[in-house]
């Protein structure tokens, strides 16, 4: 019997909680995510990011990056990038870092930083709702709006 | 020029952040984090975790586990699991999802859950600090303390 010729089902206690988060959370469910179908479903290019989870206050992203990102930095917040395929140099003012698959690396509040990737990266991006994709910095790489995928 | 044998540069305001957030965060540094090399840090056994990032009020962690771990719940926060190795069973008081390499879940507070594995997963796990292991239901799995790697 499937949940929609059952629909006492959907009152069961964790159907209903789900339907709650799903309501405040904007979209999440306690299903699992699969990163490879998240990412085919980003628009082509070679920028794009898509929320795939929310974690309490906290959206947790897909990105695909190719390219020179800007300077920027978060004047409120530290910023996780988990790298998942490719090369990501992330910049610092004094120094640069070869973050790899299998990495991952976080970006202080208010540190300065530049991203960029001459072959590409794939990564998941972990920080509090709402931040900025370009922070500090107004550029023509600002995001204003981020869509779940 | 190494930093070593130039202290002016350890009062560059990069490292001065950094050394601040060394002293208020528990050893975080602005350097990437390679799992395999953490992993190696993990005591041997069935089960172990240890912290490898902050990232603003969240650890960052890395867990192995096999075998059958305790049903509980987070009352106060949801529990981010990104698996890196194997198969995780997420048991729910109504379904089960299995968890492979390059996916991850959501564990919604509140939400009671089960961890298994025959065969054994390796994981990031992230969460605010100082959330019991074991959450609500104190066990002889309960971590009391978890350690930086």
């Amino acid at each position: 019997m499937t949940a929609e010729c059952n629909p006492v089902g959907w009152f069961e206690p964790g159907i209903v909680s789900t339907l709650e988060r799903v309501k405040k959370g904007g979209g999440m469910t306690v299903d699992k995510i699969n990163f490879e179908e998240k990412f085919r479903k980003l628009p082509a290019g070679d920028y794009a990011v898509g929320i795939v989870a929310k974690m309490n206050n906290y959206d947790i992203k897909i990105v695909k990056f190719k390219g020179e990102f800007v300077w920027h930095s978060h004047p409120d917040t530290d910023e996780t990038f988990i790298i998942l395929d490719g090369v990501m140099i992330m910049h610092f003012r004094d120094r640069a870092v070869e973050v790899h698959r299998g990495e991952m690396i976080v970006i202080p509040k208010a540190v300065e930083h530049k991203p960029s990737s001459a072959d590409g990266y794939r990564a998941l991006l972990i920080e509090p709702e709402g931040v900025p994709n370009t922070g500090d910095a107004e550029s023509d790489m600002t995001i204003r709006k981020v869509d779940w995928v």
